[in-house]
């Protein structure tokens, strides 16, 4: 039974809660009050309704309830996303997957493991790291994020440089499409004939329904991991010496920089003691691989950002040291939350030779709107993270705020590159879209989209440029969660 | 203008050659009889009209005259492809990319190549070489298959198991669309936002439209190179060997296995002196990066190697040393050629764990079906090239033959594999994927696909599985042609 008039919410609850079962659900206001916004808090909205589903066969449920009663869906993992996916609406059911939470299957002879959406990111590794196995994808907020999440968004991390994003690692997804059918995508192995719908899936940010299990790619752990702190007087030369090891030939598993700013943010907030505060920018270099390999890229590594006019340069070698190097990056946007009472993070990425034009059209873009940015990036696959830096008490603020964003959003267009890196397009960037594709992309992308959802009920007014739907959606500040970075 | 009922070739002849001139078109029976099959000689079918493009421009002309006069087309490449995905049908224009053979823009600062699809694989790597830099997807056939068809199969190569499929190296597509409109998918970047409509395009057989400008991803050239050449005494042991080293985290470029069947044959043909005639199963691993590295993993390799119980052991530093190990390797196809009149080769791939279990059973369809059958294969992904022997001149033996190649496709889709790992489904397999796809799976990959082609006017009756539409297409010699491998 599909509906044109909408039905009440009393009546849905009810029959909700005749199929799965009061347990499964969550309808009072001040329970739903917890899932008004992910980790952009810029919008929120309180669901009307949430289901926590335990397995497959409650999700397929669900989702056929949803369809049967005309309701669009909102799936939700741990709600880290900082774009805005999981932002509920008021007409939709929120479907979060925290309850399935099970390791189905290690099959470690041919490096896989099947896991259900809500399992956390590192818990991956931590099931298999005993026997010298890892996941590589590792966003920021790995500790607390969903696999499920990660395949929403694709997501990256600090080690996509060498060992690309989420797409790069998962195999097969069992997945419950928009009118509740189950299906499969992908399979055991790689090499799966046909359309790649598995692909498809992963980024696709909610809009083409929800995964109920999916099949990772475990890779072995590296023997060794160095890592190398320089630091610079100039921006330019820190670019340099990312751009000299790149071209020597050296994939490190990360490269990172910041800036001034962030540095001595992170130094008032940890007074760690190795970095230079006086140093324009800090670069963080990660070298992992068997023992002789590493040893003999980090000699090298250490010569060509001496060339590049490194003032200082620290290694580590032990797992200790290593982490000593890399409090302080871990630490930045906890760092700049003391610094400034909001900020909000961009999420470009632009072709790597572009980095220092780029860098200093943003400083341009922080005078023009007097507003702070600070920068820390990953600077091997030129994935921007500017922090915009002010008071959400100030009047009128946010706009001024919003459109030094979309100035940086759009330079990183110009020069060829994304809006997004690995925050995905959600609810905030939805048009921006219009500055990388045009219509006509568009409309391709929606009409696959449609084949596979063809009321678009699975995540509305999400990813795709069209009206923003929520009637309660209110602008408070734009600053996320410290704990997700 | 869509008609319904069929307009005569004479006429279309004439509009096509109104529109695009003469010089770009092959209308003579005499001419396109050299288009009749591709490197699956099993079907075949002239077409009625060949288009010879020389720009984008061009391509986009042809396929809007194609969807105004309602006509299907086949997009073809070099055509070496090996499961017939560019065989003409009657009723299409074929439109063959050799002209468009231009190298458009190459950008070593961010890594990536700009090419026309017609350009052959090794001139990617050519063009680039001087600088240090090479593109990683190397089929059999790099020496003679294009770019365009490369995309189209999402092709692998012996090198795949360390670096990925094709999938993993196109960064932008530039597309017609089957309707004639021009798109792009993806970009100069890796992350894009958005359905990745690259991914889905790339390995979707020419079902989805027509690339005519490809950004792929260059890699830089590994400063060391090694090869090493074991043999056993039983498949179980070369297997082994395959285990072990990947238990040890060693991950070689490429690891390939020949049996006592195919060794002996190569040698027969060679006389490279290289192999162990009697050994039951040679194993090839290629190790490439750092030299340190490399060296350490060598030392490694052998030990374990031997461990596994080999029972001789050669490793190769030079090129011309590495090249003289690969060569038995390389001619494998070839030297089949010489020892069976025909030979029909599949292309399944299982889990690597799979491996000893399943070359067993591949020997009970050779007693079974009373066909020999050799294995060379790409044993470090499990990509399994059985090649079943015969002689077309027996009476009725095409049956048997496609009989045990449809037992052991079964038998790796049993095993938890995939119907093919790097020719593609074709117009060969097209029966054969309901074996891994349920009927839910295959509706929703043809809902995507007519999202983009409502009218399954691109490269109809392959891939999918529906009735085959060539009332001309006869059986010939399953034999492929020896120098595409």
């Amino acid at each position: 039974m599909v509906t044109d008039a909408p039905i009440p919410w009393k009546a849905i609850h009810a029959r909700f809660a005749a199929v799965l079962g009061a347990k499964r659900l969550l309808r009072r206001r001040e329970d739903l009050l917890a899932y008004d916004c992910d980790g952009l808090t810029l919008h929120r909205c309180a669901p009307k309704l949430a289901v926590l589903p335990r397995s497959t066969a409650e999700v397929v449920t669900t989702v056929k309830l949803c369809a049967q009663l005309g309701l669009p869906f909102v799936a939700r993992g741990s709600g880290t996303g900082l774009s805005g996916g999981a932002i509920p609406s008021e007409e939709a059911v929120l479907i979060i997957t925290s309850r399935m939470r099970r390791i189905l299957d290690i099959d470690l002879d041919n490096q896989t493991i099947l896991v259900e959406p809500g399992v956390i990111n590192n818990w991956v590794t931590r099931a298999v790291a005993g026997e010298g196995f890892y996941y590589a994808p590792d966003p920021s907020s790995q500790t607390v994020c969903s696999v499920g999440g990660n395949i929403a968004e694709n997501s990256g991390g600090v080690h996509c440089l060498k060992y690309g994003v989420t797409s790069n690692h998962v195999l097969e997804l069992e997945v419950v499409l928009p009118d509740g059918t189950l299906t499969r995508f992908g399979g055991h192995v790689a090499e799966m004939p046909g359309l790649d719908l598995r692909g498809l899936f992963i980024g696709s940010e909610g809009t083409l329904g929800i995964a109920t299990a999916i099949r990772l790619r475990l890779l072995r752990q590296p023997e060794t991991v160095r890592v190398l702190l320089a630091d610079f007087a100039a921006m330019e030369d820190a670019g340099d010496g990312v751009c000299r090891i790149t071209a020597a030939g050296i994939l490190p598993a990360g490269m990172e920089i910041m800036d001034n700013f962030t540095l001595n943010a992170t130094e008032d907030l940890l007074q760690t003691g190795v970095y230079n505060r006086s140093a324009v920018a800090a670069l963080l270099v990660e070298l992992d691989g068997h023992a002789a390999e590493v040893e003999a890229a980090c000699q090298q590594a250490k010569d060509l950002l001496m060339a590049a006019g490194a003032q200082n340069l620290q290694w580590a070698k032990s797992p200790e040291e290593c982490e000593r190097l890399w409090k302080g990056r871990k630490a930045a946007f906890a760092a700049m939350g003391r610094l400034s009472p909001s900020y909000y993070v961009q999420d470009g990425v632009v072709p790597r030779s572009t980095l220092p034009q780029v860098l200093k059209a943003i400083a341009d873009i922080s005078h023009r709107y007097d507003l702070p940015i600070a920068n820390v990036f990953h600077a091997g696959d030129g994935n921007l993270h500017p922090l915009i830096l002010y008071d959400h008490h100030e009047p009128a603020i946010i706009q001024r705020v919003e459109q030094a964003g979309a100035d940086i959003l759009r330079l990183c267009v110009e020069m060829g590159g994304s809006i997004t890196g690995e925050h995905g397009i959600g609810a905030d960037k939805r048009n921006a879209m219009a500055l990388m594709f045009s219509a006509m992309d568009l409309d391709t992308m929606t009409r696959v989209r449609q084949a596979i959802d063809p009321q678009q009920r699975a995540n509305p007014n999400k990813l795709f440029p069209t009206p923003t739907g929520c009637a309660e959606a209110s602008r408070r500040s734009l600053r996320v969660p410290v704990d997700v970075y």
